[in-house]
């Protein structure tokens, strides 16, 4: 096993590129990184790692490439995963991926498992991290014969304390549109204190929790899509409260909610004359009547007081001028992703954090009251290329192709990290880059 | 022309029929009136009419059936017309349904009018009247030569005032998942003095207007889908105001919207455990913590004070009781018409009404001012067989059928009614019936 094929060379591959070049020279492993953009490839490689202009659709190439190499990663986005699976089941080829499984590749874990390969997904760090780490707890909680009886988990791509420096605490440390569409499509479902529990979108981003991290400071929690497949992917069966969340800093989610509530992050539907529509006029076709006082419409029908904070994040991002939009033909969300993406700009000194919380009840053999553990980690980028991001979707991916590359890791079939066999040796190499949890009790 | 083939007996068919065995000896018709539940169509027809076992699916006896007639009116459920359509077509047989047409179904304009026949749609009550009435009002204003410079129609199906027993002033008299689900799918979108608008769901129902009908009392208007495609449709191209809403009693969307907001609307994933849920539990899924003071807690999450007038309506449906839901596997959408249609059911001797009403305003050459016109419809059910809702989508079709088979109606092509051709003869003989408009004017 010599040949390393890594597809996709954006923002978040910085650091899985150097950590396997790294280690290329002791394994002799040749690497080669393709992208349509060979530029981003440039940027990041260093000799004598192969540069590769890459078409994920040229079936010869894509065919050509993947027969050659002896694992592949890809960096793609998650819905082109799917074809790069197929060509590696063709040519007999193990996958690494950072993004969820989706049920098609799921379906394929018979075949792979019948050719003796590992595809090896949700492999980033959320998710990738945080099952890792949660299943380290459970785990060692379960194992010393204890009772687990709550089970909460957040993760967020925030920015760094010193870079930041706008009313929302928040910058774009990923992928924009993510974050203006994040929580639609369904309502967000987990089970508290042995009750099924329903958000719909609407309400979301108004029932957080506040989460203190030492060092840190707080942070609020709004919840994730579906905790209750978590139930499953983490042996929790029985126990009553499993929640899963998304971290902000306070008071983003209550602002944030303001946007929400106008259906100003409605990607469904195209407006009318978005070209030559101003910022105010944007936020004046969610509001009643047609006449100009929009500020203070919007602060009469969403009940804003003329001391709250929200005020200095709406103004911030200066909704209620005449600036131009000038987008041709777009939707709502679409309109305010131009809006932010201005404002929560990451500037090149700026640096970016990744922050994941885990919280567990659990009861010692016949207690009533439940012992509280908390483990959180906190990661800060290097730069603008190793971002916290970068390094911790990055490394366990690097990681976990090294182990799949030295045989460490013998499992086969379409798989998540949530066995021992791969969470205890990622995690404990991840502490040799700064990426570690520090556990209270009480 | 002589044979008449209706397709559906359901509940608003029974007007229709009447209608048309009423002028068949006059006219020398033969009816046929088919459904796949037989008993339908026995309770709906007198002697000589034929009663047929009729299933859409059965191409055989659906083509030897539209063979066999001169017209077709179609009283199924919308998403079966095309099916019906397509034979009609293939015989060269004209169709009358009283739904919107779909997009497939205007697709077939340019081979319906190669073969010479006439598809007339929405020739119910809403679509139907509405478009009917309202074109002959903006058409009479542009004849006089004034400017219109506002569009409003509303349109409910309610309960009749001696009907009018609960505390949400409101019952089923129309499809029930329909009521539901209303408002979802997309923004409702609308022009108000020139400036596009955009309400999201989740806002929907807040953002109401009050009505008055003299004699009737007050109701209350939320938007309707998408008012901008009534632009083309009414010729309304330039006038700054165009608005199409859905009439309640005052009340019911500021109580409806408690549901909106808890998520108890959704019909796009099932819940769990939903056959042994009660009305109180269904309610605590959408609220925070698990404790058992579900009312309360609503109370409080809705900001529902003690004395509001939602909390009467909440408490009649029963929603904190111990009740069983007994629904084997179902949305919040499910549960929530489940709960609702017992509370809401008509009784065999509760009648129905149709409201509509229309707005205009528009400037007579040279002033300033806009004159305001309204122009109101109520009409109320003589019974639970023939109901409001019976009578405003069973005439108009019923006469524009008796229009097609006596040649009145020489149009081909895909049609909706807002030609004067057939709105004017349609809506004089409906005044007939009761059917009337009131005008008012300033």
């Amino acid at each position: 096993m010599k040949k390393i094929f890594i597809i996709g060379a954006g923002r978040s591959s910085a650091t899985l590129i150097r950590y396997l070049e790294e280690q290329a020279p002791t394994y002799g492993w040749e690497i080669t990184v393709g992208d349509q953009d060979i530029n981003l490839v440039k940027e990041k490689i260093s000799p004598p790692t192969r540069a590769l202009v890459f078409d994920v659709f040229d079936e010869q190439q894509r065919d050509l490439e993947i027969e050659q190499a002896d694992i592949v990663v890809s960096m793609l986005p998650a819905r082109l995963h799917q074809v790069v699976a197929l060509a590696c089941l063709k040519f007999g080829k193990s996958l690494l991926t950072a993004s969820y499984v989706s049920d098609e590749l799921n379906d394929l874990d018979a075949e792979v498992k019948a050719k003796g390969l590992l595809f090896l997904n949700e492999m980033g760090v959320d998710p990738g991290i945080d099952h890792m780490s949660a299943m380290r707890l459970i785990d060692r909680v379960k194992h010393e014969g204890h009772a687990i009886t709550d089970f909460e988990s957040f993760t967020g791509g925030l920015v760094a304390p010193e870079s930041d420096n706008n009313p929302w605490n928040y910058k774009f440390t990923w992928n924009p549109r993510n974050v203006v569409v994040a929580g639609q499509g369904g309502p967000a479902k987990f089970l508290q204190e042995g009750k099924y529990k329903y958000i719909p979108y609407n309400r979301l981003f108004r029932r957080t929790e506040v989460i203190d991290i030492e060092g840190f400071g707080k942070f609020e929690g709004y919840a994730n899509r579906d905790s209750l497949k978590y139930i499953d992917k983490y042996n929790l069966q029985g126990v009553p409260t499993v929640y899963r969340g998304t971290l902000r800093r306070p008071g983003y989610c209550r602002a944030w909610d303001i946007f929400v509530q106008l259906g100003a992050t409605d990607d469904t539907y195209f407006m009318e004359n978005t070209e030559n529509m101003t910022y105010k006029e944007f936020i004046n076709s969610f509001l009643y009547y047609a006449e100009a006082a929009v500020r203070l419409k919007l602060y009469h029908y969403m009940h804003i007081d003329q001391d709250s904070d929200i005020i200095d994040k709406l103004e911030y991002l200066e909704l209620f001028s005449d600036k131009k939009i000038g987008l041709k033909r777009a939707t709502p969300a679409q309109i305010l992703e131009h809006i932010l993406s201005e404002k929560w700009k990451m500037e090149p000194d700026d640096k970016d954090m990744v922050v994941m919380w885990h919280k567990l009840l659990y009861k010692k053999n016949g207690d009533s009251d439940p012992v509280k553990m908390t483990s959180s980690m906190v990661v800060l980028g290097e730069d603008s290329v190793h971002t916290a991001m970068s390094k911790t979707v990055g490394l366990p991916l690097a990681i976990a192709t090294k182990m799949v590359m030295t045989g460490q890791i013998a499992l086969t079939g379409v798989h998540i990290p949530n066995r021992k066999e791969i969470y205890e040796p990622v995690l404990n190499e991840l502490e040799n880059y700064g990426i570690t949890f520090v556990e209270k009790e009480g």
